[in-house]
């Protein structure tokens, strides 16, 4: 997906915000969106987002002098979602459908906002809601279909803490296919509060999948980055979920069959989807 | 009030608006944008957003080679102002405290986006709404207590369309005090959806009020630009009633009694009012 212009405000925001957390005086961001708003001459817009998004947090950390800003919170969300993990489980265990009950657990780990701010009663309700969420595309039936006869699954990681939402799904294909390969693909290094290999094996998902760095440090995966054991992958994997916003704006365009399973978050995705911004999918995009 | 650095992603959005309603090419929004973006270095902080606000709407206006890209939308607003007028009358006459009903209905003005897609239902439903609000802050008693004494009233408008509402305001005061000198303040040229003289005029306003021009053609008042009349005006009369959050912004300082009649739009000033986003205010900011 290339970008609009409607995403260089949020830019900007997320410059804000992303100053904010590496603890920047207001001058110092001032100075990140003086520097940014130098740059806007250069964007290239008929690349999507993410690749934006990663010159917008080098300049908040060239800034700053930190390199993972968001590692407390990272660190934070981890716990967080470990101490759900054994509710998560029991959803599964409860439902007649537990690889569609694991599908939405990972989507609710798309939505849950682990932010410093919420409290874990406000967790349980958005868990519940996302749970029972009616969905207006949900291609769980087809996922299911697909795997009786695919050896391997790929799936692209989003943020930390969502992948432990994303260990139960990870758990529920393995026990329903105990012989399948399963690839968990994270960030090569930190960005925003997405996944690296670090977050991937501090939330366990190595029981059930082999974590894998993307190559990519961009909030999504440019292939002008990716390493050669994941462009290996993601060419022969039999079936690849790529998680959130950032890898559908990356990944929407490319020849490949893959579920996207992500939450709306902007008004450009939902115009792109035509759903609204809030919604959450599993949409199999199909290469005809 | 001083800017924020929170006011600068809001300034590529409004230029992205104010690109679109004239009608530019993303190709020419984005040499605004990128305009815009190299002059943040330059932005003084200490100044109130309308200031900067200026900026912006300058440079769209250099790019589009138009003066005035909101004149179609403004004259659609204040025709659908004024067949609700009729209405807004009968609101007052059915109301034991019609000074309070006038200032409720001036109030709705400034929280009714006339927006080009706003069906007439909805803004019925939409000023009920604004007419019955509970407000948190709401010093009409004090301005009731205080007309009595006064001879001059200086009202300094905001929008188009609005002005319509506001000659309700203007014509309970005239009915109520019939030697009131009522002013009524408009901007000196096009800026944005603000009132114009022309503004003034077609709404009628003149009926009830002298209309003047601040002097400025920022979204606010800006004391470098005010002209002598209206300089005078604000030193001299009894009362002054500032609409919108543009004046609230740039007046909110000012060694003055002023009473504020404002709908609360962005976060930066619902923090400054202690209030929440979409909140109605009739506050009346004495000086100790």
């Amino acid at each position: 997906m290339r970008s609009y212009i409607d995403c260089i405000p949020c830019f900007f925001y997320q410059a804000i915000r992303a100053g904010r957390i590496a603890g920047l005086s207001e001058q110092k961001i001032l100075h990140i969106l003086s520097r940014l708003g130098e740059n806007i001459k250069d964007i290239d817009m008929a690349t999507p987002p993410p690749e934006i998004g990663s010159l917008v947090y080098s300049i908040v950390n060239e800034v700053s002098g930190e390199t993972d800003p968001y590692y407390d919170i990272k660190q934070k969300h981890i716990k967080l979602a470990l101490s759900l993990y054994p509710r998560l489980l029991d959803y599964v265990n409860v439902s007649a459908n537990k690889l569609d009950m694991a599908l939405r657990i990972s989507s609710a780990g798309n939505i849950i906002d682990l932010g410093a701010q919420s409290e874990i009663r406000n967790i349980e309700r958005v868990l519940h809601d996302a749970i029972n969420m009616e969905h207006r595309i949900w291609h769980s039936d087809i996922l299911s279909e697909k795997l009786p006869a695919a050896n391997s699954v790929l799936i692209i990681g989003d943020n930390a803490g969502e992948t432990v939402f994303d260990k139960v799904l990870s758990s529920v294909i393995r026990n329903i296919y105990p012989e399948m390969k399963i690839y968990y693909a994270v960030r090569e290094s930190p960005i925003i509060n997405d996944a690296t290999r670090e977050d991937a094996y501090k939330s366990g998902i190595d029981e059930f999948a082999e974590i894998i760095s993307t190559g990519c440090s961009a909030p999504g995966i440019l292939f002008t980055q990716i390493s050669k054991l994941f462009a290996n992958l993601f060419e022969k994997c039999d079936i690849i979920i790529s998680k959130g916003q950032g890898n559908y704006e990356t990944l929407n365009d490319v020849d490949r069959d893959i579920f996207f399973l992500l939450t709306v978050k902007c008004e450009i995705v939902a115009r792109h989807l035509n759903l609204p911004v809030g919604a959450s999918v599993l949409y199999y995009s199909e290469v005809n």
